[in-house]
């Protein structure tokens, strides 16, 4: 039998390989990016969530390489959890390198691991692979996509990429290896769906450069540019803005500093040596020589945005004049407390500028002309939607045939779905475990859907406890304790309590053997939902004196 | 002294007067709308919000009538709970009554409700106020806005409107009453801010039935489209292209149906008699001759459209070959829910249209081009924007600056603040209780912050409970109990139960007093969140044997 070139796409939160995807031939292994995602807002106390990536243990040491494509969260945040457990070398452009290297250094693991740097344009071989990278367009600098030369054809795989013709950095995508790619003729395309269902070409990050010069132009005391602490080339915008403008820069939050220093360090950032100051130093100035650049756009209270709407920074205070300018988009679910920052900024007498007031922000993925454009640059034989929900990936299936890739040579699959390639066969196999695995505190992978449904129902309704020590005969109540939180307010709700602890003397008197806590158990639940129509998890001990 | 008016906007999350509008006049005061909000996303357990109308409560014989402004939910879901308060006569149009009668039966209150109706245009006297009621547009027929001649001068409440040159039902906004009051003179408008940060003009909602009649020509099999329960011109619409299509229709849902038939018992939903037709019937008919309007575009997994993404709905199963329209906007915060509702539908076969892909909804709210016309027809004195949360109110400020209201004649209040007008003169009072009421089954109002922290710690971490029997000498530990939800994995945690368990043993020995109680559940506490950083709720009982 022809061996088979194997495709696996693993994690992500519904999105389909996002955080992670695997490649196999002749039993090596090559993994590409390693991330992580967020909760969604009904996930009740997860920190974040990596991919499941069980399937691969007991192949660990057939792992030819890691290769991450960018430095974003969502394809680097898993790499000490993957290290722990696979430990591959691990490929990455020095941009990306050096945001690894600060997560790994977290981790302790800085030392064990075995990292190579490459630039976009460079090739390397794993196992059976020969990788190709070439560079792309997308909000933070030095990202990749990789064309991997396999003994049974040519694969492309996008990366997070949009076609920006003038981006921040000056280096456009790299349309000519694509080219080349098309001429000698590509397999499959692995291709960023993220948004799919979004018409036309995404706006070039000039757009936002003119937006925040507009706003710069009319702020007439100090300036606050929120985005992402990845979004290098954001902050790199604000610098040139800045500059023009005679503000200085400070920079607020832990990680966003963390990565100034080491964009800075990898020459992916330019700041003039004397722009950059501390957040002390820019309050002693005049507020209409300072700019700040902050994280907490999506609303997190502990984030400096956060911080300083609710008046909890350290060093920082929102004051009537300050013009806040939030350039980055909430990630869907954050919706509600972005809203609240930005209503308790102005609040505070700022004024706050967000899209869609202002164009400060614009996606670095691409839109539906620009998928069509990468499939008809690469003309795949096959082509599988990646990087998205399934909702995207089917619109991206429909882009794919609207540009003439036959329904059939498309595979819209969801995560731990096994597809097989040949020279000229690309077959749907086996489904293995490609979930998500919460990681809340210390635990990784102990929350499963049971104590998920106990903390949302914990959330909903509250608590009831209810405590008895029985005498020796099984039927005098000695002691009754009760206690609540999250149901009603106990100290309104005399009455109720009052009347629950007079069914459990009636039950206990009554007591016919040994399914007390269970009569006692069940008769609450019935009497509070009576009652006020909410249904607390009900708890109840019975101790039986001994002597 | 001179006698003021005094306009208070009441309730609403956030969102400025949005539910409740009151006014008074030396004593006598009338109220506008009763609405209600539902919940946002960290609210856990809360059914809907009301306004906190206690302000009013010893005012209840001086309030001269309820007028409601349309028929939705966020100005009419209340009218119970305000009755059972307030028994003052309520002023509607046709289907805002329709609508309202509902409620009131379902709450056995019809027959003791006093209800008036009034047409667009009709005028009528309540106390010092004499009300004049003028037609808008809205995503639902039937509603108003009013101008309002107090002793002071003319108040005009522009209602929730967007100025629609082509509405459904051919009715375009009164601008000759708009234009009559600004030759009257207007002392202060009060005007609806929901879109205040959308550049441009609403489109027309013809927009949509262009854009549904696309998708209807191109489904080759069963339509399901999904609204809003109250948007009764889209049904409408749907009715007119069906005709075309030669579809029938279903109306799946109960409260679709229940508004279905009353909007067309009152004259606002024209569908032709053999048009109409039951689930039951629709799933005997060919697909392509079936269209089912159906609710649940919030994500809610109990709505029709919730039910068939899980395979749960009684009569109806989607198919592949069906198409599902979406054609509703997500309300901020549910987005999360709606897109796993789409996945599921895709999953299941059915091809699934949203806005983006397609225009399939518009907003019923005016965009800030449509705001400043209505500022330029009204010419106001004085300017409140109402209905949005401080960043809108600040925008729809901002806006009427640029068409020439002084800023001093702004006022960007919140709920419960009063504001006071005479003649020539607008001033900020005092700040009454206007916040909103939590609703959680059959409580009203006894759910605190104190109560919703403590389920979002439940919700988030879990609980732990240790129920333990001392004995006489408070120092032997005769039987010890031990349970969690939400927490961990109790079958997964033995070693972690039973390290738990000999700590409060050592505790317990070495009791030296009453404190025993805080000294387990401080231990456990800081144990708990060593081992896991997580911080469930620990509870414990303690009972000392008597005997």
């Amino acid at each position: 039998m022809a061996k088979k070139l194997r495709i696996i796409p693993l994690g992500g939160l519904g999105e389909v390989g996002k955080n992670m995807m695997v490649m196999e031939y002749d039993d090596r292994y090559i993994i590409i990016d390693a991330g992580i995602m967020f909760p969604e807002n009904d996930m009740l106390g997860i920190d974040y969530i990596i991919p499941d990536f069980r399937w691969l243990l007991d192949k660990a040491h057939k792992v030819e390489g890691i290769i991450v494509t960018h430095g974003h969260e969502d394809h680097t945040g898993a790499i000490t959890h993957v290290l722990e457990a696979i430990r591959a070398p691990v490929y990455a452009t020095p941009l990306t390198r050096g945001l690894l290297e600060a997560k790994l250094k977290a981790g302790k693991m800085l030392d064990s691991a075995e990292l190579h740097t490459f630039n976009a344009g460079d090739s390397f071989r794993l196992g059976p692979f020969r990788v190709e990278t070439f560079h792309v367009c997308h909000s933070i600098p030095d990202g990749v996509g990789l064309g991997i030369t396999t003994p049974v054809g040519l694969v492309v795989h996008s990366g997070d990429f949009k076609f920006d013709h003038t981006p921040v950095d000056g280096r456009p995508p790299d349309f000519a290896k694509l080219a080349e790619f098309a001429g000698r003729g590509v397999l499959v395309l692995l291709s960023d769906s993220t948004n799919a269902d979004r018409p036309g070409w995404t706006p070039s990050e000039t757009v936002v450069e003119d937006a925040l010069d507009k706003v710069f132009r009319r702020a007439k005391g100090r300036l606050i540019v929120a985005t992402f602490a990845s979004l290098i080339s954001r902050i790199q915008q604000v610098v040139h803005i800045a500059r023009r403008h005679g503000r200085k820069l400070a920079v607020a939050g832990f990680t966003m500093n963390e990565n100034v220093r080491i964009a800075q360090k990898m020459g992916y950032l330019d700041i003039p040596p004397d722009m950059l100051i501390s957040l002390e130093e820019a309050d002693k100035l005049p507020p209409e020589k300072v700019v700040i650049v902050a994280t907490g756009t999506q609303g997190e209270p502990t984030a400096v945005l956060g911080r300083l709407a609710h008046g909890r920074h350290r060093l920082l205070d929102v004051k009537p004049g300050d013009t806040v300018v939030m350039s980055a988009h909430s990630i869907p679910g954050n919706e509600e407390m972005v809203h609240r920052i930005i209503n308790r900024l102005f609040q505070r007498g700022a004024h706050v500028i967000y899209d869609p007031i202002a164009p400060v922000h614009v996606s670095g993925h691409a839109s539906q002309e620009e998928m069509k454009l990468l499939l008809n640059l690469v003309r795949p034989k096959f082509f599988v939607p990646i990087h998205g929900e399934l909702r995207h990936l089917k619109q991206h299936g429909f882009l794919a045939q609207e540009v003439g890739i036959p329904p059939e040579n498309i595979a819209v699959v969801e995560n731990g779905t096994v597809l097989e390639f040949t020279r000229d066969s690309m077959t749907i196999g086996e489904r293995v475990p490609g979930g998500y695995v919460f990681v809340d505190g210390r635990g990784v992978g102990d929350i499963g859907p049971l104590v998920m449904r106990d903390r949302e129902r914990l959330g909903r309704d509250g608590v009831v406890i209810v405590s008895v020590m029985i005498g020796p005969d099984g039927r005098s109540l000695v002691d009754l304790d009760m206690d609540s939180k999250g149901f009603v307010l106990m100290e309104d709700a005399d009455e109720l309590f009052d009347r629950a602890g007079t069914l459990v003397r009636q039950l206990t008197r009554s007591n016919n053997g040994k399914r007390l806590q269970t009569q006692i158990r069940d008769t609450l639940s019935r009497f509070f939902y009576n009652e006020t129509k909410r249904r607390p998890m009900v708890f109840v001990f019975v101790h039986r004196q001994t002597v």
